[in-house]
């Protein structure tokens, strides 16, 4: 299946009706609609369609989807359903939000370590992880094969985090701290900016839509 | 001029760009070309120049751009430039990081109010705000003429705190919590979920793109 051209924003809206899938999946729901996914979520009934129709026919017209059928689909095109070993540097208060963040684990993302330069965080637990000295990065990172980096940390030491975590084998980086990371191409950094969510509201609110 | 068209991607995108030329513009630099910018932000100079051609020809061709006027173009586009009242409700990680986060004030997006249920936080002090019951979070989210609810709390009460939220006068709602959420047509909602995020790099690191 050739999936190369799908755009990122139906990646992340596949995402979104993956997790409604799996809510009315819980509910003993057998079959939904794309209008009933689209109310769902919020989004129209054409978008979802035309999301679904990237991945070929799936639904039978006038009965819809196997709510089953569709997520474990879906899952597959998001590469889940597989277990991620994902390292987070950086046990500030955002780190510390995501380290509890449950919604990870129940996707198949673990984070299996935690590291910090605080004397007063290194050796204590949260979650049941030891948080670990930066120093000990590379070795654990590599010998965990964690393919997954989240780094929480200040500006100004983030490059060298990025490295460090490049150099112990992490293939895809999620970043929170502002500024410009390099990164060689084969390797896949996504940088979040809690910031852009409310500049897209208040674009919104601006211009009416 | 007309904006409704605007991809949300693109939105986000302009977003990313206004924080990149703000840091150029803090060391002194005055004109930059569409090439520079797509380096600075990570991504192609065809993508950056085709996202600012929606607002009309704003740069010199051989010199590129003033970078104060587009800037200030940008934000503008982006209903920045102004402040906003903004209040939050839950104060859990998530929350206190969200509450802590430096990049909020300086795009004028101000916290003048935090709401909890916890008598343990309420009336202590966070980024010199005081904890507030979520009992006089109508009255006070009134007063201060808030305009952007952040939601921080567990998906059970969600629901609750968004009707309160719109009640209060709230026009626009960025919300962390799982789960879907009914707000009118003429609200504005933004669901953030971080796992999104990390599902976005699976699927790139899986499609090897």
């Amino acid at each position: 299946m050739k999936t190369l051209k799908i755009p990122e924003a139906t990646i992340i809206r596949l995402s979104v009706y993956s997790r409604y899938l799996t809510e009315v999946d819980r509910k003993g729901i057998i079959t939904i609609s794309s209008g009933e996914i689209a109310e769902g979520v919020g989004v129209s009934p054409a978008q979802v369609r035309k999301d679904l129709a990237y991945f070929g026919e799936f639904g039978t017209r006038g009965v819809g989807y196997n709510v089953k059928d569709l997520n474990r689909h879906i899952l597959k095109i998001l590469g889940l359903g597989e277990e991620w070993n994902v390292t987070l540097v950086g046990l500030g208060n955002l780190g510390l939000a995501l380290s509890m963040y449950k919604g990870f684990r129940e996707r198949g993302f673990n984070i299996t370590s935690i590291f910090d330069n605080d004397p007063e965080k290194i050796g204590t637990l949260v979650n049941g992880i030891e948080i670990m000295p930066v120093e000990q990065l590379e070795e654990v990172v590599q010998k965990n094969h964690t393919q997954i980096g989240i780094i929480t940390v200040p500006s100004e030491v983030a490059q060298d985090i990025v490295s460090l975590l490049i150099k112990a084998g992490v293939q895809a980086i999620l970043n929170f701290a502002p500024g410009v990371l390099n990164v060689p191409p084969h390797i896949e950094l996504r940088n979040v900016d809690l910031t852009v969510n409310l500049e897209v509201l208040t674009f919104n609110l601006r211009s009416g839509r």
